[in-house]
Parts: C-alpha cells; structure tokens; sequence
C-alpha cells in the first residue's frame, strides 16, 4: 500500500517552526498534500481555554519543491495546546487530519497535534544514543577479586548463564560482581558502537543483585567500588564527552532501608518517618503498602513534605545530591514512574514529576529526567514532569509483534501471553497510534527499546541475526532516542529480564556476533551523520505484511528506509 | 455489513454488576462472543495504580441464552478504573476489546472501557425526557402586555420571524415578550408530549433577549415575570412531578452585571471585587478578559474565593440560591462550562467543576448537573464535576452528518463549513468512538440533541418531515438523555440558533406539523415504557450507506432498532 498520496502534517522542522514555543507564540505549521488532492480550503482547528476556533490556511510554496504545501498559524494559548488540520472540497466532502492520519469521520481530539511550551529535553539528546549497563553483570574490574561477599548473596561464576525461574532465589541472589570499574575499563567498547550516554539500573548499596530495593541513597554499593568508583566513572565519561544517566526508585525502597527501619520500628509518634510511608496502623508489624505486593519493597508517601525534602526536592534531596559534584549525572530514569505517588484515591504523581524536574534544573539546566512506564505514559509526558518515557508501547511492542519468531521461547513481559506475530499494517498502525497520542515531541525524547534489564533480548525473540539486524535498523531510524541494554549488540540471549541479564562475555569473543555489532556501529553512525533519521519527520511510504519503508525528512536532506521482514533486509537510502 | 457477530461489552447491566461502583468494589463485567468464536482464553486488563494487571476471564452461563459469555472481576481500585479485553485464540492470534470496538494492533488506553466510583447522575435523571425552553419565544401570558418595553429592547410581534444576520441589532435585541406564566400556561403540551424536565435558558435580567449576559443574579428577570413567577413555575411543576433545570454562566457577567459595576469603576484598592474579573491596570477604563473577545460579557475569575463565595460556593452562592425554597431548582446547565475556570495558563475548570458539584449536592443530593461542551468534554466528566455535558459531538453532529440534506439553509455551529453528509459507515464510527471516550455512564448522563438554541433546528437541516422523525427516532433510542428544544416537535425551522428562536405558534396549529409531533409522544412513550430504551446495552447490528440497525438490550428485554435514510423509515421492534 503507497502511503505518500496522504495529506501530510507532523511536529518536525518541516512542518512546524518550532519545536520550543513560548506560552503565547504563533507557531507557523505546514501541510502538505500530493498533487492533485482535491482540497481546495484548509483550516487548522485549535482550541481557545477548551472552545475549537479555526483558522484558515493558506497556500504556500513548496520548501521541498514537491507536492502542495498549505501553511497556517497556531496560537500557544495554553501550555498544552493541541490542533488538527480540517480540509475541504469543492465537493464539500472533508477530511480530518489528525496525528493518527486521515479521519473519514469526525474524531475526537485524542489525537490532535500537540504543542507544549513546557521546556524541551535539552538538546544534547537529540543525538544521544544510550547504553544501558546493568552493574552487576557488564564487567568485573580486578577489585571485584577482593571484596567480601555480602551475606545475603549467592556467588556465581563470570561465564554463568543466569537463573531465571521465579522459585530459584539465585534469580535476585545471585551475584556476578560486575563493578563500576568494569564499565570504566570498557568504555572503548560504548564509544566504538557510537553510544554517547550511559544508563545504568540503580548503584545504591542493595541487598539483592538488581539493586532496585536500596539500602540507602547516601551512597554508592561498596560493592559497586563505592563513591569513589562512582567519581572515577563520571569523570572517565566526562573525558569522552558522555552523558550518565541514574536510576531512582522514587515509588519504593527496600525493607532494609534506612528510613524504612526507622519508620518501621516506631511508630508515627516515635519516628518521623513513620509517614514516610503507608503504615495501616501502630506497631512494627502493621501492614504496609508495597510495590505489587511484595514486602521488601515498601511504598513511598510523597504526600510527606518531609520525604519528599529527603528524595526528591530541593538541593539536599536524593535527587540533587548526585547531579553535583564529584559525580555530575545528566539525569535521572525514573524507575515505575508511573506508579510512583499513586495509590488508589491518591494521585501526586504529576507533583512527584514536577517536583524532580524542578530539582534537576534547578542543580542541571541540561539534565534529562526519563520516566518509566509500563504502558500509556500519554498524560504523563512532556508537559513540566517527565520529558520522555521508556517507550516499550509505541515502539518495543509494534517492532516485537511485527518481527518475532512464529515459534520463540521468548517470555511475554508484563502480559499473559507473548506479544502476537502481526502483519506491517497493525505494525504501522500501533507506531502510528502510539506517536499520536504521545506528541511528536514527547516521541522523540522517549526512549526506543529493542529489549531491556525486563524483557526478553530482541535476538530471542527473533532468532534470525538477519532479523535482530532489521530490528536494529528500526530502533536507530525511527524517532526516538535509541538505547541499547548491553549486550544486544553482539547477540546476546534471554528468554525473560531475569536470563537476559547475561554478563558480557569479554572474554569469549568468538561467541560475539561480529556482524551484527558492526551493524549496530555503521547505523548508529549514520544517525549521528543525519540529523533527518534525529529529528526528521517522519512520512510512511509503503507498508504491507512483510515490508514497511518510511521517509525522514528534514529541509537539509531526506532518507528513505526500507525493512523486509521476509528478506530480512534493511536499507536507507538519500533521496 | 452484519456486526452482531462481535465481541460485545458496554456498562450496562447486562455487562456489568453496577452501574454506581465504590472505590475498592469487585465488579463483575462480562463479555459476549459469537458462538464458533476463536477465543479459548480471556483476560480483563485493568491498571493499578497506572501499572497493567490481567485477570482471567471464566465461561459464565449466558443471561440471554444465546451466544457464549465470558466474566471476570475488575477492582476499582482508582476513582477512575479503566479496563479492556484480551481475547486469545488456540493459534496465538489475540484481539483486544475496548469501548471502541475489536483492535487488531496494541491500542493505547485511550477508548478503555471506564468505571467511575464518583456518585453518579441521581435516578429520576435516567428516566428523564428535557425540554429546552428559551423563555423571550416559548409563549407569552396576558400579563406580558403590561409590561413597560425596557431601554435597550427592540420590540417584535410574536409571529415575525426573528432576525438572525449578524448586523441586525435585532438578533440580540429583539424581545418578543415570552415569559414563565406563558410556560405555565402550557405544560399540558410538554406533559403530553412525555417530557418531564424543563430546561429554560437564563432568567435572570440582562441587556439582551437571549440573557446570557446576566446583569445580576440575585433575581428572576422582571420581564419575565420576577421571582414570584418563577416560584408559581416551580411549584406547577412540582404538582406535575416535572423537573425544573436552570442555567448560570460560570464562565462570565454581562458588563452591565452589578457586580462588574462596581468592578470596573474602583481599582484593586477601592473595589473588592476587582479581583472577581480579569483587568489589565487599573481604572475603569482598563482592558479585561472576555467571552471570546466580547466586551458585553466579562470573565469571571474563579481563582478569586471571594467571587466563588458569591457565584458558585456554599450556601450563600448563587448555585445555591435557587436550588433552595422557594424555587428548588433541580440543577443546573452551566453555560460555556468548557471555558468556566480556564484562561491560558490558568486552568481551574476542574476546581470549579467540583465546586458546584458540591455546592449543589449540599442543597439538593438528587441535584443535576450538566457543563456544555462545544466539542471534546471526556476528560472533563463524570468524575466529581459536571455528571455529563450536551453531547453535540457524541450524538448531533453524527446524526446531522446521517441525515442532512444534499443542500440545506442550515448553517454550521462553531465551524467554517457545514457538517459533511457521511455514510452509515462513517456515522456508526463517530458514535462509537464518542461514546468510548466519553464512557458509558457519562455517555447516558449526557444530553442527546438534535437542535438548541444554538444551532440550526434539524427540520431545516434534513428539510424532510420523515427524515426529521429518523432523527427524532434516533434521539429517544440512542444511550443518552433526549433533550427537545421547543418547536422541534412541531417541525418549527431555523438557519442557525437565532434563526431557531422562533416563536411557539400556539395561535397557528394549521401551521404544526401534527404527523411529527405525534411521533415525539409515542416514541418518547416507548422510551418511557421501555427499560431497554433507557438503561440497556448498545450492540451495533447492521450497518450500511442508508441503514443503520441497533439491539438495545436489558435483563428484561431487548428492542431492535432500525433507521433507514433512504426509505425514510425508523422503527423499534421487540426481539
């Protein structure tokens, strides 16, 4: 099916003037129609304090010399202010354009463009490609040899294949010994396959291997190499001129927190901290509220202005403390961002967002705060909270369903069942709705996520280095920033999070996928040589069950992509 | 195009266990499949605390008898639950079911199926039948004569066709005289015609005919007959055990209102209640926020609690007044509800929303509360504001989009073009996907309408008696409140709202359309008799260009309803 006879409209320089309005500003936004179409009159319907008003396009010249170009302004009255293009025939039918594309009937405004005057991601991230390191499994420095293992750790061996079904207490237990100082002496490897920031899941001291039940946030885990480590690392990256981005779990702690102890033992006229969390009633042995369930990590009441001064606001919260110096983060992934501050009847959770931004721009200006969520992060993003999310819906869940295997034993993630082997349409169809919803904007500051530390690898579930590779081509050139968990590059496996936390085997590189790596580097590299596949728009061109080919096109040039699933091929060509 | 053959779940009782849920409540919710349906297993998603969770489905016996049914537990864990189906077959294809229908991609959480804990609408609201008065043109008593003609009235005779271009002074000013014991005088006829709630536009005394631009609110209109009128309306009402709803600007004051008098004159230290509008500077002169950029109606400012005391909050508010004795409003339509409380940056429409609410509640628990919206209002109901807005964009435009004549006078409502003529197709689909964003209940506790004091009458519209009784069919059958604005039921025309604001010919019955105003009474009595009609599911069962066919379904009884465009024809049948 050819795509680009469709009337054409997306959040790119393109079609719009800006991608930062001020409260206030007439943004210039642009439509462009194929030859031919029948539109003789074109409004751009936007809203004023909720009530629609139109105004009337007008036709414009051709910044690309091709196709009919209409052109008309947006007012940004309110910080959120969202818009649709209504085009009309001599025959007076009329057609919608919305950002889930043409609208044969009358939509609601679910998927309007949007424009936010709430401040933009900073601008290193347009061309950021991120790494993302889970500590205890990337490499393993010489130190590691000599620290003591903790008590509630199991030791297992560098070359291990982890434990992953749920009754084995290795899954949690089990530690590898990967350090801080591991990830320094390879750093090579990240600046080799064109990875310009570095995330790594939580380096707080933990009492399991994942490290997402902290101890403490006063500190880094001596396991890890410590405080000390951490500088050291900070300042490699530095050197490079790379980014570090940390992992805060702003909806819990572990049981053995600090805090939680505290709050735990007394009770709220003894301890302070007692509303520091959700305690249903006195005593040491009152219920208390959990993620999911489990008891070792207890939920956080952001409703305490108290905790809140300790994790997330102002500058001697958690937040601020490792955005300064020695250890300068550029930002925060937030983990179960989504959850965080809700419970039931409560929901801060846009005071908690806000709050963090805050905080960091108030110690970074250029700091980046990612939230994560599990599935429709849409009102959750882009506004003064969260700049993007860890996009698993709008773009794991689409390249999954559309690439995997017939047969795969790859886990399904957050579901009952395995996301379902779909055809390029219901592909180009999710990417389509999901971009939609979350604004053009907030799409392109969210993460793209082949797999990560929570999901099945890619190469599981596709079971085809040719088809890993096309997989790999859609994460660096469809919009969004790519990350990359550690290890995909060179084919790594994992049923599950748990199995797909494999230790990078350093050691044994004949078992690496030297091809697929040096795919990942030669199309991370053609990103950062076109800023059309960083912040292009985004035009699909042709999709049918087994091939989708899209356009990036930017005023300096214009890339064509095509993927075949059946050929398993992937190509980008100029234009 | 057959659909009974998919899927089917709505909040109905049929599938679901209560239509008012409290916060924590287990509901039960089924779902319906086709016998031979692929599904083997069944899973209702839910969030918690914004994360996904899955519960499976289990076989339930069927309540009708026919098909294969499907049940599963929701909590409503949040104020607002949403939820959706996961159908998966024995090959691994899954279809996901949300209030819009059988997805084939991974929606976003947008069209969910929704559970609101807030109360709901009270009772007497789903049996209801309104009917829009505007009181300047709906008749006019003996008493009218003797009333001096006000400075800024341009008196009319009450068979003249009211002035609707927009440079006829005329159009705002032009006062036939209507008053409340002219409406006393016949509510026979609203008796007879099944209507048991009166709606009348504003009441209050303002400069203009349509009283929108209030210059107090502490008393009825003189012209209309002042409080003791509309005490004598209240009570003939009551002895008919018929409802009476007002309307209250939230949004703003005409610039003749006592309160923007003494507003405008002082500045910020001479007037308290400079700070109840939106000036710019000081002195009388200064500029002020508008309705839309009218001077006439000045911006109330609802961050002001002083102005809210007065307006909207508490027993000494305006909300308040009239819903005590002796006039005992039954609610309120508040006008420009989309706008009340929202003006760039500043957003308190929810605030507002719920205050009124709330006021409301305390005077009369059994209050009713309905905000306009001019287009989208799904984020804005049925939570603890407005119970549901006049649905225009869930109900009249797709029905007008239906029926409407290849050319008609009728002019468009807040837009450029006129609505397009669209096929059942497209016509289903805007039904449907309003009715998903809006959610059931919101859906039913909204108003259906198919002309207002703002529109063009729907006669002229589709310019054909039968076509007007499709419509008129439509609007007794449809999930939703028929709400009639007077002289519909007569076949009374009108280009646009002012042209519509026609007089009642109470003097000229040669001139009613009789076939027409017989088939409101039996089918609003049908809607009456018929639970079905008014509480029961919606199951689309046949779609085509001119036809469209609709099951409403109730544990008691199902009705099958079919319109035909082309044929003219509307019938309801028991199945």
């Amino acid at each position: 099916m050819d795509l680009l006879s469709e009337p054409h409209h997306d959040g790119s320089p393109l079609y719009c003037s800006t991608q930062a309005p001020e409260l206030g500003e007439l943004v210039t936004v642009r439509l462009r129609v194929a030859e031919g179409d029948p539109a003789t009159r074109v409004w751009v319907r936007t809203t004023y304090d909720a009530e629609p008003i139109y105004r009337e396009a007008e036709r414009a010249d051709s910044p690309t010399g091709r196709d009919s170009w209409w052109e008309a302004t947006v007012e940004c009255h309110s910080p959120m202010t969202h818009y649709r293009w209504l085009l009309a025939a001599d025959d007076e039918s009329q057609r919608w354009l919305t950002a889930a594309g043409i609208a044969e009937h009358e939509p609601s405004d679910t998927f309007d463009f949007k424009l936010s005057t709430h401040k933009p991601a900073p601008e290193w991230t347009k061309d950021a490609i991120v790494y993302q390191v889970f500590p205890d499994r990337f490499a393993r420095s010489a130190a590691a040899d000599e620290r003591p293992t903790p008590h509630w750790a199991k030791p297992q061996e560098w070359d291990e294949l982890p434990s992953y079904e749920g009754t084995d207490d290795r899954t949690w237990l089990g530690l590898y010994g990967g350090d801080l100082d591991g990830i320094i002496e390879h750093l090579d490897h990240l600046a080799d396959l064109g990875v310009n920031v570095l995330y790594t899941t939580p380096v707080f001291p933990a009492e399991s291997n994942h490290r997402y039940n902290a101890s403490t946030f006063d500190q880094i885990d001596p396991l890890l190499g410590g405080d000390e480590a951490y500088q050291r690392l900070a300042e490699a990256l530095e050197e490079r001129g790379m980014h570090l981005i940390g992992d805060l779990t702003a909806n819990h702690t572990g049981d053995t927190h600090e805090w939680f102890k505290e709050a735990r033992a007394g009770d709220a006229a003894a301890s302070a901290k007692r509303h520091w969390y959700y305690f249903h009633g006195e005593g040491p042995d009152a219920p208390y509220e959990t993620w999911m369930g489990y008891p070792t990590l207890p939920k956080l009441n952001h409703t305490s202005a108290e905790m809140r001064a300790a994790m997330i606001e102002g500058p001697d919260s958690t937040v601020a403390r490792w955005l300064k110096a020695p250890y300068f983060l550029d930002g925060w992934r937030i983990d179960v961002a989504n959850m965080s501050g809700r419970l039931g009847a409560i929901d801060v959770n846009h005071m908690v967002a806000r709050i963090i931004r805050r905080t960091i721009e108030e110690e970074n200006p250029n700091g980046w705060l990612i939230g994560e969520h599990n599935h429709d992060a849409s009102t959750d993003i882009d506004g003064d909270g969260w700049h993007g999310t860890m996009n698993y819906s709008g773009f794991s869940w689409p390249i999954w369903s559309w690439l995997r295997a017939e047969t795969t034993d790859a886990r399904p993630f957050g579901r009952p069942v395995a996301v379902q082997r779909r055809d390029g349409h219901a592909t180009v169809q999710a990417l389509k709705e999901w971009r939609a919803r979350y604004g053009w904007r907030a799409a392109l500051q969210s993460w793209s996520i082949l797999s990560s530390h929570d999901s099945a690898r890619i190469r599981t579930l596709v079971r085809d280095p040719k088809l890993h590779r096309v997989a790999a081509g859609l994460l660096f050139t469809l919009p969004g920033v790519p990350m990359i968990f550690a290890g995909d590059e060179i084919g790594l496996e994992g049923v599950n999070g748990e199995d797909g936390r494999r230790t990078m085997p350093w050691s044994r590189r004949d078992q690496w996928d030297t091809e697929t790596l040096d795919f990942y580097k030669e199309t991370a590299k053609l990103r950062h040589q076109h800023v059309a596949l960083r912040e292009g728009s985004l035009r699909w061109a042709y999709v049918d069950d087994d091939s989708i080919s899209f356009l990036r096109e930017h005023p300096d040039e214009t890339l064509r992509i095509t993927a075949d699933r059946a050929a398993g091929t992937f190509t980008v060509d100029a234009v």
